[in-house]
């Protein structure tokens, strides 16, 4: 079943130990849509300038992504620069250019609106719930945010998370939210304002999955992969939300098996993106590849 | 088979959000005995002073700990005061009092010398090394150590490496010991060293089990379980070690398959340290709640 997301097509400039990188193409909707088109269809809302040409149009349809909710405006694509340099776990961030998305008013294009699933990537809450309103009838809903929208525009946020089922962040963003320490209790606080399920990425540990009781689901732990050498760790969280959702809406029903290997297919397109730095990687992954690395996940978890 | 452990067994005053207990009866080897006990026989050497009395002795009787190795000296045993009151992951170390493990000079029974397993806890390695030596017909010898060894010592701590067939730190120390901050290069440096196997623990995000190619084993990941409240981390990783060579002690051979269930074990029974202060859980412990919450870390892990 198809999946619309909203979310950031950006242009990343990106330094890490391995070496530094001008321009890729990058933003949250961009990782995800390449993660999630390996498992189902997916529709793209976003906003880009004049610097997005046929070349980065070209990325999204070798995929079969929809741009058609992609609009085109005068002036310069959303810009980011930063590096990885003392700590590949946090990016240091040295110039964030909003350019076109600055006065971003997401449109949904009329053929999107029969998606069943729809995906709200780490914007302005207010615009994330402008979406979500605009498409009353999807099955499930999911989303990311940030410690900026956690801590500055929190009233914007807590009706967003009304309206998730599924809500995706790291430990600092989940313990923030909550204004709690522990995790379990956080994860707890998290769910009673709203979504059924919290994914709560750890980074190189891999991430849990909680699930609120009336889902009868049970706590679930994805590890990422010892990887031995991480290019470049930008989009490695838009990646699993996209092998995480993508994997869902391609199953027939999501039940807490479903779920669980969709942990797993998270991990693994999570595991892939590190491996080149932007998309590169995700660019030119093939299915067998990543049935052969959720197969290595499994090795590396399970008892037999 | 039985396992001789060497280390220390101490008095810890110990604070932590939870509250504050005054000497707890705690050290490496306290731990690593108890968590073992639930496995397989285990003999310990360590010295202690007058301070050490019945009450503290029937705490090793209880769980069938053989004792004849523990040496009773005048003055005061081992004691550590520390807090966790900012970040449950490090203790803030106030007091270290070695007393009368300044002058340690572990000595062996002659019961103990058919141990067919040896652990040599977090201790100075010019002793593990005696005792390593002093045990050559050991089938298999794990380890622990920590930074102040890894910096300060460091010839002395790769002559023990030498004689190890499984290294147990925590992350920190692993990159520390390699000089290398990817882990699983790290990893391989450290086993270049000595042991074939190496367990890196990563606190409540779990622990990752490494083996060099000539073991033929898998690099495994075993989760923490999240914890609803963590009152006490003191010797979670002793008492993981203990779950760890304790159940790999009582497996009729080492196999891949046996060092994949001793993760989990190592797991569970650092879980259950942290419930309560010093080893006051590991005291109360049974084995169908060991059970019970093995089955946990696999519904934790496992697809199905």
């Amino acid at each position: 079943m198809a999946i619309t997301v909203v979310g950031s097509v950006a242009f990343d400039t990106i330094e890490t130990p391995a070496g530094r990188m001008e321009r890729c193409l990058g933003g949250a909707a961009t990782y995800f849509s390449l993660s999630a088109s390996f498992f189902t269809d997916v529709r793209v809302i976003a906003v880009v300038g004049e610097d997005f040409g046929k070349r980065q149009e070209a990325v999204f349809q070798a995929h079969k992504i929809d741009t058609r909710g992609i609009e085109h405006t005068a002036g310069k694509s959303f810009f980011w620069e930063g590096s990885y340099l003392e700590n590949l776990n946090e990016a240091k961030t040295h110039i964030t250019d909003l350019n076109v998305f600055a006065s971003f008013n997401p449109k949904i294009p009329d053929a999107y609106r029969d998606s069943e699933f729809l995906f709200l990537a780490n914007i302005d809450p207010v615009l994330q719930r402008r979406v979500r309103e605009a498409m009353p009838d999807v099955k499930l809903v999911a989303g990311d945010t940030m410690n900026y929208w956690i801590k500055d525009h929190r009233p914007a946020l807590l009706e967003v998370l009304k309206g998730l089922d599924i809500l995706l962040i790291n430990d600092t963003e989940a313990r923030m939210l909550a204004g709690n320490n522990n995790l379990v209790q956080a994860a707890r606080a998290v769910m009673a304002l709203g979504p059924k399920a919290l994914v709560v990425k750890h980074g190189e540990y891999g991430a849990t999955l909680f699930q609120s009781d009336t889902q009868n689901g049970r706590t679930f732990r994805a590890p990422a992969l010892p990887l031995e050498e991480v290019v470049d760790p930008t989009g490695a969280g838009d990646s699993f939300a996209g092998g995480f959702f993508g994997y869902l809406a391609s199953q027939p029903e999501q039940s807490p098996a479903a779920f669980r290997h969709a942990m797993f297919y998270g991990s693994v397109m999570g595991s892939f993106a590190c491996e080149r730095f932007g998309t590169e990687r995700l660019q030119k992954l093939t299915r067998p590849e990543i049935d052969d690395r959720f197969n290595l996940f499994r090795e590396l978890t399970h008892l037999a």
